[in-house]
């Protein structure tokens, strides 16, 4: 029987009609006026409203959320979400009793590691660890056919593994983070300074000069045209990328490493790193028969997953 | 109903008959005095005999063997234990025919991790973390309460992660492992080559010139002692032990990170630089509610957990 599947953003909310096989019949799409608890249950009302009425005759069973922060096991609180200014937000219970249908509300890689798993580039796998690099960096566990939570449900902080003790200050508040030297904010801080500091005219070229049009492709095109400055950011974010996957390869010893979020999609350069990277440094052992794969599902990966966990 | 739990190092093999609780009721311990496996499963099923006789008119149901290699996850061949010289024995396969019930096999460390999640310092908890250091570096990952074997069955070899890409060459012929700079052989090696080269009248004075005294412990105490030489080596060991382990802290945020293993359990230094790495280098929310412990089963542990995985 379909599912409903919620993907809540920091700045819109999108709700699916997703079917048992995770295929997409409808969905709807709702932006984020207000980031108030009680405006975001009735904006995602609205968006599964929509989903519904698109759907005429087709019988939705569970309801599963995928949302960016750090959520509470068992009871679907959110503890922590950084990108609507939330703290302990019962979310679960509030759309439970909102939409009058039990959900289910986890992380939202969580959710978009499961929908690749189930609909996407880990078919067929049971253990399977699935990377995200966009503005952040992420990470989701799957093994034995099952999410990996961990004891307070924030297993897969890839992006705040340490790579350089007492190094850049991350957005987390921490020092050294993967994600201070990889994640698509900082590649685009770090290519701000160069251009703003004149040091790289071809930065500057390829930008128009804008700071603003600055993106992590902006940067690797820049490395790629030999750009000093810009290659020494790329190479060390691929190189530490490379690294730490191939680490987590050789502790986890998965059947599929999948890639995606925006930064990987986009920037063929960084992948290549990363599969290199697994190649070099993965213990031989471990990477016997392992698939390396690119995330199939894109944008819609947490939307397919998270209705796929609510069934 | 009680189980038979068999460890099988590279010198002897024990086997025990363990209760439901990972309670040892009998152990029977035999040397391997030849390693083919013919004659290794005469050896187990001697100390197998050893065990039930003396615990006459229990009745034994599966059986369970930890072995230190890499064992393929479904039908328990050992593809390849280094100690013994095997290579693709199917060595289930065997031990059933031979003992004329169903047999178990999976890695040492995996059965060690499953004897203190069940019956030692794990109890109770169902994501926990178990890193052994002892001549070499091994972790198991327990998350829900199973398991992490990983799609090879290989999962878990800490040791072999990278932290010095291009460094020193590992026994399992890779460059820059963990284990070549913390393993308890290497530590060795390199306090032999300090005191060999005559830089370390500490050191010298520890093992009373005696090479073949040296020890971790020796290592470890000659540090504490302030011989420049050995803080460098035992310093640089205690502290890529604590940044690995406190990233995989971040990635599987377990509720229970026990410490093991030979090297660990003798040298209270190292176990202090992992604690210390772990809070100063782990993420803030994956160390929330972790707890710290040491191995409760010390060498028994694998024989316990092979036992129960026995079930």
């Amino acid at each position: 029987m379909p599912t409903l599947g919620i993907d809540l953003g920091g700045t819109n909310a999108r709700a699916a009609v997703v079917d048992e096989h995770g295929q997409i019949l409808t969905s709807t799409k709702v932006s984020l006026t207000e980031r108030s608890p009680a405006a975001v249950v009735e904006v995602i009302a609205q968006a599964v409203a929509g989903a519904m009425v698109a759907a005429p005759g087709v019988e939705v069973r569970g309801c599963g959320v995928g949302a960016a922060g750090q959520i509470h096991r068992d009871s679907g609180i959110i503890a922590v979400a950084p990108n609507l200014g939330w703290r302990n937000v019962p979310l679960a219970g509030m759309l439970t009793e909102r939409l009058g249908r039990p959900v289910r509300v986890v992380n939202d890689l969580a959710a978009a590691a499961w929908g690749e798993l189930n609909a996407g580039a880990g078919r067929g796998a049971h253990d399977v660890y699935v990377v995200f690099v966009g503005s952040g960096v992420g990470s989701s566990i799957i093994a034995n056919g099952q999410l990996v939570r961990g004891g307070g449900g924030v297993a897969g902080e890839l992006g705040h593994t340490k790579v350089v003790p007492g190094g850049r200050r991350c957005g987390c508040g921490e020092l050294g983070c993967l994600e201070a030297y990889v994640g698509g904010h900082n590649l685009i801080a770090l290519a701000r300074e160069l251009l703003v500091s004149g040091r790289s005219t071809v930065l500057a070229e390829l930008a128009e000069g804008d700071p603003a049009r600055l993106t992590p492709l902006t940067l690797e095109r820049a490395a790629e045209a030999g750009d000093p400055g810009s290659r020494e950011i790329h190479e060390r974010a691929g190189q530490m990328l490379g690294m730490a996957i191939a680490n987590m390869v050789t502790v986890l010893n998965p059947a599929r490493l999948i890639l995606g979020g925006g930064v990987l999609m986009n920037c063929p350069g960084l992948r290549r790193f990363i599969v290199e990277g697994v190649q070099a440094l993965a213990s031989t052992t471990s990477r016997e028969g392992l698939l390396i794969a690119e995330a199939e599902l894109g944008d819609d990966s947490g939307l397919i997953g998270a209705a796929l966990l609510g069934a």
